[in-house]
């Protein structure tokens, strides 16, 4: 075991777009456990687009990162020393642990999982937060109905290409758009979306949705806000349902952005939309673990990852993430 | 029996603020009616904010008015000539009829109502379209339950005051802004809300919502969009509900407005935002009117009408409605 931790932690809280001196890579010590308690060494780490949001000094459904400390993140860790009865060592564990090669943990909100056929990352992504996300928010939020339109913004990220994948195992029409051609090739000829775009190189998006859902959209699942959720919402059908994940576009805004253009039709044609995360429904996940395990097995469900490998790369993998650079779900390998 | 049927159409077409040259007023002929088919006397007739949209040359719930056409409202009728079986002359009837002394009708969506103790214009407001608005919103869109804040914009309006009044009868805090203190009064001391205030002279409508409400919004009833509803939706409370009813703040807008800042509060606090008109839920309606007239036979709701005398005057009162002049419901007297 080497000797030391190396940690990140939050060296500055970002002023618009997040930079690289935002954060500080130090040397740690590992820690030492007592009674009741882990330690792992961790091996993947995720990074996701919420932890913009815990990077301002802002009350939200997370609590702020503080300067000076590591930051957190999902992680997958194997148990190194365990003094709590409910771990092994040599056990696999997920949950919220540090920026860093070594956690200590008493093991709260930590999930033990098989090492098995599915690689261990997949547990940040496809089978962890991303995907029950992209469940309960098709299912849960929005109740989408076999035959219906699905609409998804950042269709190739973690979130996004589920989303797509489910809605099509669900027996809906699929479009999504994505920031490069090659991401619109792989919603299309990999994952089965019925159509999808460029959404930078399209000319006007709202045209383009009207082009791809010629009859309307009666489920956009919005990662994105901004220009693309003004798009979808004037697309939108009588009754339709708008699922807001995420809103990616304005996390780096220093100035509040204003909301989409034309709200009024929200009244006209009687939408719905409704903001949601995760942990608001716990029954969902475990329903969506189970159902995911078999449609993976089976082939239906395909996932993609960018793995950057080492922990003092993790900022640039987040930055890069937050810019449409990654490739379906970023993770960071840590060992 | 007069001889002429005065007339108010369509002469044109808005191009931002409703004027009095989008209006024409002609004396036509008294209709000859046939197999089938009733004529009316018309006593009274609603403007109401809806029309607006009408006015526009677009694609909504409801179609357009067309130019050169008597326009459509609220009205409330003594059959006066009867050649269906279902209406007998002397007959009052409520529903969808022309700007006009006398109309034509098949009798399709008329509904027959008393001669009672309830004066005939309250089937325009509080037993009508607008007091059915306000429950369909409060009850069957957010689903309000005691205890709750229900935070109102135009709550002195038709629709407004009936919201305020049937939320505190289920046993919520009630908070409403106006645009006048007298309306601000109207609300406190007569329909007793538990507090308002005149967003036209309070500074900062979040920080005034802030105050008066310490733990935030539970139900958002929007009517009028725009800045109030900016202000709404940062003082709502985690799974808080917006029933968006109406945004008669962009109504006369030749741009379209951008939509509220700061959206990414619908996922943070898991908001619903979901817009409906009164015609969605036809069971919710009938409910009402049951709940209402017993309501105003006891005092537990109050209603308040300005009734502007004479069909010439009639867009006059819209336009002055649209402006927020008028201080409750917004009635014309025909006859």
């Amino acid at each position: 075991m080497s000797e030391i931790n190396q940690q990140i932690t939050l060296n500055s809280r970002p002023d618009g777009w997040v930079v690289q001196e935002n954060f500080k890579l130090v040397d740690g010590q590992i820690p030492e456990i007592g009674e009741g308690e882990i330690l792992t060494r961790n091996l993947f780490m995720s990074v996701d687009p919420y932890m913009r949001s815990r990077m301002n000094d802002a009350k939200s459904y997370v609590p702020p990162f503080q300067i000076g400390e590591v930051l957190q993140a999902g992680v997958v860790g194997e148990v190194v020393t365990s003094q709590n009865p409910k771990f092994n060592e040599g056990d696999v564990v997920v949950g919220m642990l540090g920026w860093e090669n070594y956690s200590k943990s008493d093991g709260e909100g930590l999930l033990t999982v098989e090492r098995g056929p599915v690689p261990l990352s997949y547990y940040l992504g496809v089978l962890g937060m991303p995907g029950m996300t992209a469940y309960a928010g098709l299912v849960g939020v929005a109740d989408v109905q076999a035959g219906e339109t699905v609409f998804v913004s950042a269709a190739s990220g973690a979130v996004g290409s589920v989303v797509g994948q489910i809605a099509k195992i669900m027996g809906c029409a699929v479009v999504g758009c994505a920031g490069s051609d090659d991401k619109v090739d792989f919603l299309v000829n990999e994952l089965g979306f019925d159509r999808a775009f460029n959404y930078k190189t399209c000319g006007s998006i709202a045209r383009k949705i009207a082009e791809l859902c010629p009859k309307g959209i009666d489920v956009n699942f919005e990662n994105v806000g901004g220009e693309i959720m003004e798009a979808a919402l004037w697309n939108m059908r009588d009754f339709g349902r708008i699922a807001v994940c995420g809103m990616i576009s304005n996390y780096n805004d220093k100035e509040m952005t204003p909301g989409p253009r034309g709200m009024g039709i929200i009244i006209q044609r009687r939408l719905k939309i409704q903001g949601f995360i995760v942990s608001d429904n716990p029954g969902l996940n475990m329903e969506f673990i189970q159902k995911a395990v078999g449609w993976l097995a089976e082939g239906k469900l395909k996932y993609r990852e960018t793995v950057t490998d080492g922990l003092e790369n993790a900022p640039s993998a987040f930055i890069g993430m937050l810019k449409g650079e990654n490739f379906g779900k970023q993770i960071v390998k840590i060992a």
